[in-house]
């Protein structure tokens, strides 16, 4: 049984394992105040091309958006975001349980648009009596988005442009931000990323590593105590230097990107496969997620041998599902599945 | 100029106001421990026809929705409620600011329909780990609701079957409660609202008081403890009794309801004279809240002498606005909006 | 029966009621935008000697408290108080219930200390690794205190520099903050409270009004979006001109000062009474609430005639209780139990 | 520089770190749902002695403590613990960010008294409107305690009695159970926690593991809906299985045990060496932790070849330090340290 139900499937690269070894019984001190961790930060500030940008490593995704978008809104405010994101659906309300009002907006294939932005802040100061209701006071966004898209460069700096212009901090979470850079036609850099973004993450999670993600905060004003958020919201891992060692040896020669194009150009063969034999898609993606539509007669043909995941029905006849490539995703595997296709 | 732009313009009833004065220098307890709140539960109780169930006094509404609401869900539980809720809308995001999510979910003229509940619910539970997503923990809905429309028996029945079926507390808002009992063509009443509600409240605010709201607890299971969460939440008034005397003179003899009849029939004045010079309406309301649709020259020339809502745009030369009546509404000022008209 | 158990026994001031019945039926806006509510905004701002300070209208002291904090603190923050803070121990946790940590320090009396406010800081400081402890972000204290006591200028004005070396916030709670001002010895003003607090707030409920609370924002950099504040927490009162009105009554020609006075020159009657008679105190106060310690059978003797609270047991044969007088107390109450005592 | 000042100094057991390597490329489900945590959560019923336990694997303490009691209490609840306690002092406040009190209890020696949690309910319930406070609603304790120390037997019985008499479930943190079971005297064993506590947790992060804590959830009534909790909280690992790989390798066959007494046994040698020598200690430890008093020329001299940690200021010229062992101390370090001393 071949396992695309998603990216998080297998351990870590293997490079990270055999770090983990050698440095295993070195002492160093917690809470990622070791040198792994400031040789991490140092390569991921390379990575991004930055030297002013703090660099904090926490343990997941749910708790890396709860803590920045709880340093960022004040309590009467929420975040904007598309209807499909993650903070929206599938976090249990963990941003609401730290107070705030999600503030999805329509979005077509999982992206926002500056203009639906610029509407709904529009909307709010319209309103006579403002202060009854939440006050946006961010915008979050997933770089590549939930369903495998991504946005042009253009979109981005139209975002980051009408979040400047209402005050409106930008936190692009990148949970799968290397597979969205590395998707096929991006036109987006990781230094674009840093230029427009206030707040971004690079995850691990997905993309190499047995788990982390590094948050990076661009923005000054944001930078301030974010330790103090980081306990509080129970992501500062004792043995920091764990995530330190990951994020090393992700960043510091390039293996980062390298297995995000290798994820990418694997999902290319599963997307061009469905394609070639007159499958549609419920949506375009560039990325490592690929969502084709199946009749239930290959659904089912295709559930002997691989797992996948349900994704949405269409008609009685036809689903939507997701594959999902990794870094740790096998040639071997796609042959097999393209094979069956 | 008069005012009709909402329907809490004035002060409170009359005999409110004396009975105010006649007890003003009587010493009693404080936090609506006093006898005069003893006295207007059981007025609410007999109003309700119940002699079991648990009535508290609270100052408003938006605290008393977050107060009934975190007194029933557990953290990572919602809420389900029309989009166009107030809880969803209006509140600054106080459920929110209790770490619930508002569950919106699409409603016609701002009525909640029982299948729209079960398909949300089962729509959670269909998911392959529910525990990622905010579980539904109760319904919320409005009666009258906020845009001036009611629910039939029928509906009322089918709401609460699907909330029993799914164990989800129902709670009613009836901060015009009395309004919508008394709108065209209502076959509910108290008792029903009692019968198939498991909290619910009757509104004092915009039904002749000078505020104050009344919890119903009708469910056992949900009455524990109540008073502590009226006091965390702010809303237990040192001197209670306030509350305990306005909702004992309106609900004695029947006063709330005479009130309630008072602002319906004038409404239905103001919207028969708009019907019968061919102005639509955003949607047919039977109570106390009319949302005419007016061209501009016609909005231009009520605003001199008139003050309304604005609600909602409909296109460059009209708008949805809103006319409210009340307890207070004299019928002169709507003759001479008629006469306007 | 005389009560002498709280400071909130009765209504309002008679021409708070008065003007309440005139202004009854008269159409106003709601939610504190109205005429008399900006009245009295500048019937306190001139009470309190500046122009510059905001002043909003709530309804409740722990709704003011809450409130406030909330508006100051970031998310990791929490606020010193003593021990005794009203905050601390009688608010049901509304200060948790908004996420913050009550630093609660030792206090004489009643009083918190400047020393003891640098200690709290410097420790906190010199942690290794402050990030794991809840950080300092403002300082409450009760002008007079929960049992009666002021602070001197001398020592607010040490609190003052010690708040702003370390860039706290100082609030004030002054839901007795006209006894305080009248008792006996304050060498306090309130101009000296607007020049030394960040925010604080002028009581209502105990000092003539029906209920209300006058929060006063002083600091410029506190002032921002407050009204969102004011909703979320459930404290915007519908029909904000009750507010307005009370609070106009009470300040514009200084009855507020004068009905202080008149309750602090009671309790001093009644504490001399009981220091004639040989009658020890837990504590020296020198406003409208008496703590005095009484053998069992003084009070077992007085309760046949009184209502006073149960303090504290201080042995076997003792009893801590509390007389307070208020805007309200008869002298001829007063003259009863002199004369029992 | 050999390092004693904590217990999570280096990675991982060498047999956890090859059953990782060893596993690292297989596919499994995410979220704990895999076979490895399932055969961990065997491990842990088999070592507690109970069939009918819940566990779940979370990845830190601060994380595991904030989740539990978030489970447990309602919103107007606090719990009760040690004003030592580690969720009083050195979590950032994540138990007041999830909206509850925590309720200090003086302590001796960090172990809380069944009298004083007592004396906390009966004050609570003695106070005439008991509503305005902080509702006891749970108790927590350390096993070990933050200071190194043990309940016995007889006392845990106590506390459990109490707790039940009250209806307050009963948490045992145990981020150091090993330590605690396997110190000097104990006369407690695993099967007693199961059997005295609600809930506990079986620390990994500082006993040999990566990261990682073992929730056990014993009564029944709190079991329903924690994997919500764990999602909310941030503490649900994509990987899974990391958690149950690293707790299947410490309590398959004892190894947990094994290296827990070889801490102990450590830090008794630490001990005896200060002791013989004719140091004092802060609190008599029987376990893992040991808290010398050292003069200042002593702890500079130690300083130059051994790290510990800072913990208290006894006088001018004594200060309380902090010597931690743990399952990687080597016997070699201990020997330097001891001749050191």
């Amino acid at each position: 049984m071949y396992q695309f139900q998603c990216d998080y499937n297998e351990g870590a690269h293997p490079r990270i394992m055999e770090r983990l070894i050698e440095t295993n019984l070195e002492q160093t001190v917690g809470y990622g105040e070791d040198h792994y961790c400031a040789a991490a930060r140092e390569a991921v500030r390379k990575a991004v091309g930055r030297e002013d940008v703090d660099v904090h490593f926490l343990v997941g995704g749910t708790q890396a958006n709860a803590t920045v978008i709880s340093s960022i809104l004040r309590p009467y405010q929420g975040v904007l975001c598309a209807t499909t994101g993650h903070i929206n659906v599938h976090e249990t309300g963990a941003i609401e349980h730290s107070g705030h009002k999600v503030l999805a907006l329509e979005a077509e294939d999982g992206l926002l648009s500056a203009e639906s932005i610029r509407e709904a802040v529009l909307l709010h100061y319209a309103e006579d009596g403002p202060e009854h209701m939440v006050q946006p006071g961010m915008v979050y966004i997933s770089f590549s988005s939930e369903v495998g898209t991504i946005y042009s460069l253009a979109q981005l700096k139209a975002i980051s442009e009408v979040c400047h212009e209402y005050g409106l901090p930008l936190f692009i979470d990148g949970a799968r931000m290397g597979y969205g850079l590395a998707s096929e036609g991006c036109n987006v850099t990781l230094a674009d990323i840093a230029a427009l973004a206030d707040v971004f993450y690079l995850g691990g999670t997905k993309q190499g590593a047995l788990f982390g993600e590094a948050v990076v905060i661009v923005n000054d004003s944001l930078k301030r105590d974010f330790r103090y958020f980081i306990k509080q919201n129970g992501g500062m891992l004792a043995k920091g230097r764990l995530l330190g060692i990951q994020f090393l040896t992700l960043f510091e020669d390039g293996l980062y990107f390298q297995l995000s194009e290798h994820a990418v150009s694997q999902a290319m063969r599963i997307r061009d496969a469905f394609e070639s034999k007159g499958f549609g898609f419920l949506v375009q993606s560039p990325s490592n997620q690929q969502f084709p539509i199946l009749d239930n007669a290959t659904m089912e043909r295709l559930s002997s041998d691989f797992l996948f995941s349900f994704w949405q029905k269409i008609d009685d006849t036809h689903t939507a599902v997701r594959f999902c490539t990794s870094w740790a995703t096998k040639p071997e595997a796609v042959d097999a599945l393209i094979a069956a296709i």
